[in-house]
């Protein structure tokens, strides 16, 4: 629990709701210290595609005036730019949809609302959540880029403007700023949040997922979307078996990633853990041109209107990917798909008796410059195999900035990959 | 090629489209023959929800201005009226979204336009594409059902209103209607086709799909969203092995279903098609359970803002699921997922060395009344199972109903399921 010292905006979404129950504070105080963070930062920052404060005090105000409305009373959250809002503006990141209205809330908007959440507002995405970055900077080096494409989520959550943020992944969108920015970012099972509302940008690799500033956040969200009960599992009882696994990609992990990685896996290890290295076999390695391939395909249908009627509103970078998709023949599209789906279940085997892999998460710091959000490819092997990640904020470079680790879980096993994240959370940090 | 004495609203869209390429008629003249069979029916069948007749010529007489713009130039189309259009209502048949104007068009909608298609206008759907009827009746007794939930495209193509249609399949919403009206309905495999700008009903289940007079129009329309190659296959060049599943539901299926089925089953065998009966185990019979379970969890997240913003717009049969989905634990629905999976897993084994299934698609012909849509179980079961299916109108009762029979395909086999299908098609009907 918060000390009295401790300010509103820097709780977490569990701290809130408890503080709020039990009388210590109001939603309208929560949510007015999340304000008065973002009018001090925004500036710098530009987390927020749009920001309705006065509309998230009335809301705060009458959450204060009647009973608990759920497990989210009171608790700020910002949504990211590509789910529908029917009281604020869905812009997607893009020209195309400035100042556009939806007639509705997407579903996790609306099951937020009902859960008793404040939503603060917008969070700036990449174009269409894709390559093409947003406004945002860094919160540790604003000449850094936040990663993306949930680059406003990260940044906002990372600097306590909101305690909790939606993302989406379909490379590696919500688990990249996460790490650049310091945080926890948090993807669960494909499938396992509905998409309805949101604008899809491959349907087969999108994920829904939260970025949070702590596992229990993020695990408490997914509840309330799915109906699990990831929050109450707390950490393991015993330490849990840690699969070490470099995977093919271990060349894309600079040193700062690998050494938050192998000094994870050694401190693991020190602190009981059993720590097996996890060899991939060569056939993975045939994942992340498939991903590229569904991902073309894919958004080149997804972008269908857009294509053909806002062409010159769409970014160069996209369009690139837009006009490969258009070139890849469905041959090409399916034996991706094959791909994907006979490595998704040769997955029990490369667990083996590992609760969970250990990998790394992205090249290292966030790199200089805005022009783009990063290297995905480390994380996009685990979006397309549609198991669950999570990324852990447990290392720093000798500048300070964020590096995280990833922990990968089995296939629809949140629940055991939420529990060893908490024990390994505890563990694997530098001292 | 039509002769000089049909009239263009009964041609085929591989006629139109050649017919418009060879200069024997325009654009205009097939749209204003659509245009003038709905005028003259419309009143008795009810199966649009929107109808622009102005916009539909004045983008008739442009293509016929320009050069060939597509594969579909000049063919008209009916959209079920759950797909977005940017320049047209899309009220989902619901009160909640009456006069709704989408900022955008759904994918498979820009993909027609850009094909050439003439968008006539939006066709009547069951509320929110599930069990609540629209106003549509059966074009061969109008106080029969159409059929849901795809019940405006069913009608609208079965009648010579339009070639060709869109619909969706959740549980039976394209093959029952497409049996009950007489034409074709063809589900391809789950995810063959984007469902960008679809308001999804079940994200696990729903599956875009063609209403259509003839195979090779579903197969030109697939194609075009696509990038398949299926128009072009042609019907087996050898007779197809052909496995008789009259699957765990056969007491679903009426003495008029039982006639069709079994009678294209001879005459298919007489016609020199291998013919084999397949059992399907036991497991099986968890799949309507599954299937309703897995309907009712994601459809209650589907319609999270409906629900929690227009619960009194909602009819109490939807309403009825969407309490049933919010009752269902993620366990259950996660089991139902799991039964599903291993099931999908199975059918190479079930299908054999069979091309194609024959099934039961209804029970019988369209049934009185226009409250409810009919019995989805005999199409659901395979829907779930994400194969391809289609529904051909081989049969008629003694009253002269249509009743049609179930092909299903080999997992992702579309092409093998549409090429068997022309060969039954010419050969499996009463005679």
């Amino acid at each position: 629990m918060a000390s009295v010292e401790e300010p509103l905006n820097r709780l977490s979404a569990l701290e809130i709701t408890q503080g709020i129950a039990q009388g210590r504070f109001t939603a309208e105080a929560v949510t007015k210290a999340c304000l008065a963070r973002i009018e001090a930062r925004e500036a710098t920052l530009g987390a927020w595609a749009h920001l309705d404060a006065e509309a998230a005090l009335t809301r705060a105000r009458a959450l204060d005036l009647g009973p608990i409305r759920g497990p989210l009373h009171g608790v700020p959250v910002g949504i990211k730019d590509v789910f529908d809002t029917f009281d604020m503006p869905t812009e997607m990141g893009s020209p195309i949809y400035a100042g556009h209205r939806p007639a509705s809330d997407a579903s996790v908007v609306a099951v937020l609302r009902a859960a008793g959440a404040v939503i603060l507002g917008k969070t700036v995405t990449a174009e269409f959540a894709g390559v093409f970055p947003g406004k945002t900077t860094n919160p540790f080096d604003a000449a850094r880029t936040p990663g993306g494409s949930s680059s406003g989520s990260a940044a906002a959550v990372a600097d306590a403007m909101v305690p909790v943020a939606l993302g989406t992944q379909t490379g590696g969108s919500i688990l990249r700023p996460a790490s650049f920015c310091g945080i926890v970012g948090f993807k669960p099972s494909f499938g396992a949040i509905s998409r309805v509302g949101l604008k899809i940008a491959a349907e087969t690799l999108d994920t829904v997922g939260v970025l949070a500033r702590g596992i229990d956040d993020a695990a408490l969200l997914t509840d309330v979307f799915t109906g699990q009960a990831l929050a109450v599992g707390g950490a393991c009882a015993h330490a849990p078996a840690i699969g070490l696994c470099r995977t093919f990609l271990w060349d894309h992990a600079g040193a700062e990633s690998v050494a938050a990685v192998e000094g994870a896996a050694a401190r693991l290890k020190e602190a009981g853990a059993g720590l097996a290295e996890v060899d991939m076999p060569e056939a993975f390695a045939a994942l992340s041109g498939a991903r590229d391939t569904i991902n073309a395909y894919e958004r080149a249908r997804a972008m269908a209107f857009e294509w053909h009627h806002h062409r010159h509103d769409i970014s160069d970078k996209l369009a690139t990917i837009i006009e490969e998709g258009l070139a890849t023949s469905f041959e090409s599209y399916m034996g991706a798909i094959t791909i994907a789906e006979g490595l998704r279940a040769g997955l029990d085997e490369l667990f083996g008796a590992n609760d969970v892999l250990l990998a790394p998460c992205v090249p290292g710091a966030a790199p200089e410059g805005l022009d783009s959000t990063g290297d995905p490819a480390l994380q996009g092997l685990w979006t397309i195999l549609h198991v669950p990640a999570i990324t852990l904020p447990t290392h720093r470079t000798g500048g300070g900035l964020p590096v995280g680790i990833q922990l990968i879980g089995r296939p629809r096993d949140d629940q055991r990959l939420l529990s060893a994240a908490r024990w390994v959370a505890a563990r694997a940090g530098a001292r």
